[in-house]
């Protein structure tokens, strides 16, 4: 049988595992919200949020002489082992819930004080001396220290997700420049268009996630600015008017993140701009990411009666009533995290929008949506660049053939022939099957070494003034009447 | 200078243009909402489904007793003109508005009655003869009428969508057809897997739109449960208790829809779930269709370096730089229509969940949306029929080339060869690029005849136990040691 | 140091744990899909209708006699534990996987491979005398087999959804009983409108739910329709014609669910229609229950600057900063649990769409998001029913004072007053915010007992003709000069 | 009978109507998208864009010397024309098209080639002297015109949403200044939570939207990246080197917008990254707008059963049934319009990830989606502003109610009374329904003077250390002891 400590809330009396770090309130909650089963101790990050931010907010107090010696050290302690790892398991409430981040807040108030008290010799439980609200929670309301801690814990969670993205970014600009000499034909609207190489088309996808590296970046700058000292709706009704600040400060120094403390404190504690913003960003690269999948699996397509440009590495088998069959298996995993992500930025929307007056109830759900698109989309894209883009391989004779044999590359001809022999050459590619250039040999149009100039991959895949003889031009040489 | 009269409601009097049958109500709410500048009289059949209440309603207050022969008969007639088209233009209020349709139901009640007058040989305007709201409106709420009528007006601008639907529908299954004997080869995951033949493909297109049809029109029923009678509520405050089922039963009558008033008239008033499931079922056409879409584009991609399976007609020129080059730009707008209708569907949740205790003020944004989707899908599927699928060809040589060509016939033996003889027989065809029937006779695995009757069209496309002799099995020969 | 074995597969050899009834596919997947952490096993629905569907299998093999005697009891037995409960925690791929569904395909195929050897006495990886692909996925492809667990295990999990919504309708029914005489102000448009009963507002609320009870039922049934003997693209190949019938049948009898088998099987095996359809009756349930927590939230603001009609039980301390408040947390827990699904829908619409050709790579996406949705939302029901509708009480004064001072109230009295002098009568009203009733009487409008009856709750909420005189008219006194 | 013109292309001849300036490629277009029936002409300044950079191209040709100067007038002089408003009811193809454009880029080539024959007095149709494609798409390609074009049309179109949105901030704030004196209570998740001003609430509203002017200007900088001399698909095939930048430029010089083009062309030519994150902010805003109409409507609810705190301006009469009263139908309507905005940015979402390899074929429907977006919510926003906000008035009466009787009043007090004494004055003041300051007298907790002190509003509403006597501290005096 386990042993029980009582504890007493506004309800009445309680038992509670003697055990336990966290008390009544936890229990409530974690007994009315029943709903995921994703404990907050899914989010390391969130908790070392939470941590810190309780920790300046003590330091702030024992600065502003609110809170004795004894005690801050003690809950200053205790916060510093949670930051560093301890105790996650304490953390048990269901990341969806009522309430607002109230029992969040409790949550981490109540294990920080039974650890403080710990620290302190004393029995967990024994309250009257260091109390979850008077003496942890001190100065402070869920409504300005959750909201802070979310954003602490998205400006902790971000950085992996950046690095997966450099990671992907590396691996591609390594496949662009291994690639950087195989033509191919580029196509627009799964129609043959002119040729270009294989390495620009990486080297495209790997500037597409860069910009985004810098979107998502700036974009979380916004999380900087915190409602710390807002307490109850942003009035700060019953706070040190120095408290905010210095709260604010002693974060800066915990985390080496530089936080300010909003300038309109009762807009600050209602509005949820800056979750739709990140989230909507986490949807940009989702899009992108998707669309990248989409182009691998399509570029890969065969192996016979399909494109059958790259080849993806086997990861497993594909098929068991199929023999030999492989998938683009990571491709299509990351598809489906995009989708999460792009259904996770609809659930912040709507829980943005329910919010009503002087606050959003809904915050716990915009949390878990925007961590959890953070963490899967890390994992994605690191998936995606160790199993599958670093391995690819090109099918060096079809993307060869493909544009020996299209019919686009006269296009590069217009300029030299016009546009009306250009298109008697294209008419008769199309319904021969004949190469393009052997048409033109064969008409006389252009002599050979003019021909190879005009398609030589230099001439092709860069902005180039097309010469009137079988040399490249240089930029300067680009002339009126070239 | 116009000639004005001079009309009165609560917020005073203004001039009102002398030869509008519209009245002040209409104008004021023409000046609040100027917003998508979309009228009323864009969707015909939102006109004349309001006229056909009023009517009906008109019908059932004579039947009561509740309004006179002479103003009951002038506001039948001026109905039944505006449900035969006449008068449309004087519906200017802008489909997005406030106030939960009442400038709706207020434009139909201002044109009813002055054309009522009209009919009266009286002057517009002379509203004590025949009054808008006490003799147009009697007994009536706009919370009942305007879903109603909206109700009605989705009934009546569907069928056009099954049609087109159907229309569709026809054009597959010809072209499934058409190309019921041409093999081709099924890809899973964009990759090779089994044959199967160009009808099969065709003719799955064709089942999943007659599956939505079904759909459609099954869900469509759940609009013939009306709340008419509910008036302000649902309680039916000041209405006579058979005002409800006898309006119904008019309506019934004008339309040949079989309506039904609801059970709990305060729930009906309130709930938009059937807006929210008929949306659902528009938005799962427009996924299919997208699909559908994309395929299409995909078969047809090439001509040289893609797919190339299928040509789509040109129906107008590609691009201007490359000469000779046709895009698929009906699907191409077809998919975009697709993205506009899921977009619409997220309109229609949000307003539909914004909805607040005894109605939901957001229905004016719900009928816009779905009617505009409703019209859109209607003249994509026309256009995707008649501009596309009518007049694709199938290209023979290269569908009968993936055939001949690919590793996945291998799939077929394995019954006979076993699946570690198969599995080196596509492995040594992976590796040589040489057709899997070669290998197979080169080595003896099989006799010709054999081999041409597990590779018949008939074994590969339908299911059949591959026998070990050359012939094809009939079903009674099926048997454990085929 | 764990004992392994050696597996081998089309990649070459691996070691697997020697205790692990998974085996070599299954762990190539794991290691490839680290991505939501939540492994199949977190659905036991799921695990039991894989269990289900292989078991069906293998006794329409038997039964043609493509399997022996001795294998296909083996497996009917592994697959019975199974669904019985035993060896869930041997489903360890993750739920977002790539490849179609092949993982979890090859994840069952491969434990119920080695429960069965176990069964007959061999050891784990056997696979020469019992094999996952050749006799557990015997006639089989993930292409059929999947699509068909997935169907199943929505049918065995809605069930429980509906329950928890039968339980939630029951106790809004049971607080409509009790709140049967009380009366109240029904609002549209967040203004005040006419009067109604508590116990209406309840009643339309169970109403609203009791019909998505039916539509999810009607819709659940759309997955009755499966796919089995599809095999790898609806063709069949390498099928016995009678396999997919006769495996559909054990099915049934396994489940008791009538199941069929599609008619075009092309068209069934790429389409994901019925999980739009589903998960769109998903998102139309959780609109609805948003727009019900939106009214409790709404309808219990306060409890003195607020509507504070009724009082939510309280469950937990709503604040620390703030004594004594006590905020709506259930509702709040149910509203995000409705954006989360409103959330998942739109994944699926993405995965739907997303699909190409013969097959819906994506499908692994759309069966975690709907049995999630199914999920959350079973228990957001359960946590609304129990810990909050079940508790609420009226505050009687509150609801009576409002409908007293209503200028509303003179809604009741046009019939009998005419619209001009019931239009003053509201004007002083408001004006001076004294009652209506008390203005009527001292302008002699109405005598004392003509108007207690015209203000009768039976009179204010039901529909009812107005009389000239003191008394309720019964149904048939209602006449035209009433 | 209409005059006719024959004109030549691709597809053979068509009658044009002769004096149409657009020509054949254009009506070719008209009849293959008949979708929304909105055409390009609905967006001024998407067609001044077109104008704008198609003049850019041509100045930049006749610097290179690839035009000559007689055409390249000529077609300066009508592409002036057009920007300045001239001919936008020639452009008549459909906002809904496919082709990713080229309609569109045709549309406008054909109708400036044809004025442009008209300057230089040559009949329309007369293209061997002056043809749409090779002169004035000269360089040109649809995939780098187009997108270069709607950028340049959001950055002409996005500035008159600001000022709508800099007029609603200015009113909101004369209205927070207004009633910068006037106490209310604060509510958070719907309940009763401390005072603030009213002048505090619309002042946060102001705040927030002045977050979304700064954070729409900031991401529309993202149009001024563009892709001209991209060509085709981004390797500027055929383009001279210089071509790009001198055009940028010229359209520089021409709009006053800085423009650079791109680094990576390939990236930006299939890139819809920038419409995404502008379509995001647009999101945003609407769900910004959205919360604040909700609060709009909630707290004028009433008159008399609901908040009654504020009273917006009556607009149009509300109902036909209900005497007197008056509906918020202008936030209604603005909620209607965040509703659509939302649906947009998902039907954006879907075009963008639709997206393949070199370019994005659905261009045009993100464009349509984002002008609407901005034109409506412009709208919106200055309805707002014009009819609503301005004529708000306060309730003074019941405002300073709601705050003497709020039980919230005692967290002014805890600080004093220490959370045990402030708990038991709740809990009498729930229990009896009495003001919180009689209880605090009556229990001679406090006397007056200090009462009044703590519960003034300026102690109420912004940070204050409560001091222990009846005075207000100044910042300097907040001491621990305060």
């Amino acid at each position: 049988m386990t042993a029980m400590r009582t504890e007493h809330d506004l309800l009445g009396d309680r038992e509670v595992p003697a055990d336990a770090y966290y008390g009544i309130q936890t229990l409530r909650a974690q007994e009315n919200f029943r709903i995921s089963d994703v404990p907050l101790s899914h989010f390391p990050r969130l908790i070392e949020a939470l941590a810190h931010v309780k920790r300046a907010a003590a330091r702030a107090n024992r600065a502003l002489g609110a809170l004795d010696a004894e005690r801050a050290d003690a809950i200053d302690q205790a916060c510093r082992e949670i930051a560093e790892g301890a105790l996650h398991d304490q953390f048990v409430v269901d990341m969806i819930q009522g309430g607002a981040g109230t029992s969040t807040n409790m949550n981490a108030n109540e294990v920080i004080a039974n650890r403080a008290l710990e620290i302190l010799g004393r029995p967990r439980g024994d309250y009257e001396h260091l109390h979850p609200n008077n003496h942890v929670n001190l100065g402070q309301s869920t409504n300005d220290i959750y909201p802070t801690a979310v954003r602490l814990a998205i400006l902790l969670s971000f950085p992996a997700l950046t690095a997966a993205m450099d990671e992907l970014i590396d691996t591609l600009r390594a496949k662009g420049q291994e690639f950087s000499g195989q033509l191919k034909m580029g196509r627009t609207q799964m129609q043959d268009a002119v040729p270009m190489t294989l390495g620009q088309e990486f080297d495209g996808w790997a500037t597409t996630i860069a910009e985004d590296v810098e979107r998502l970046t700036r974009t979380a700058r916004l999380f900087t600015e915190i409602n710390i000292g807002a307490t109850a709706i942003g009035t700060g009704i019953t706070s040190d008017p120095r408290y905010g600040k210095l709260a604010a400060q002693e974060l800066t120094e915990l985390t080496g993140i530089d936080f300010v403390v909003a300038a309109d404190l009762v807009e600050a504690t209602s509005d949820t701009g800056a979750f739709v913003t990140f989230s909507g960003v986490l949807k940009r690269i989702a899009v992108k990411i998707s669309k990248i999948c989409n182009d691998l699996r399509l570029l890969s397509s065969g192996p016979r009666a399909g494109f059958g440009e790259i080849n993806l590495p086997a990861v497993q088998p594909g098929s068991s009533i199929m023999p030999g069959k492989v998938n683009p298996v990571i491709p299509e995993v990351v598809n489906q995290v995009a989708f999460e992500v792009i259904g996770n930025d609809l659930t912040v929307t709507f829980a943005a929008e329910g919010g009503q007056l002087q606050l959003n109830a809904f915050e716990p759900v915009i949390a878990f949506n925007i961590l959890e698109s953070t963490r899967v989309m890390t994992r994605a894209m690191r998936t995606l660049s160790e199993r599958c883009i670093a391995g690819i391989t090109a099918n060096t004779e079809v993307l060869d053939d493909y544009v020996r044999h299209s019919i686009g590359l006269v296009t590069a001809l217009v300029p030299v022939l016009g546009y009306a022999a250009s298109t008697e050459v294209a008419a008769e590619a199309l319904r021969t099957g004949r190469p393009v250039a052997d048409l033109v040999l064969e008409r006389g149009l252009l002599d050979r070494a003019h021909l190879d100039t005009l398609l030589s991959p230099e001439m092709m895949t860069t902005p180039h003034r097309p010469t009137a003889t079988g040399s490249i031009p240089s930029l300067d040489g680009a002339t009126q009447d070239g």
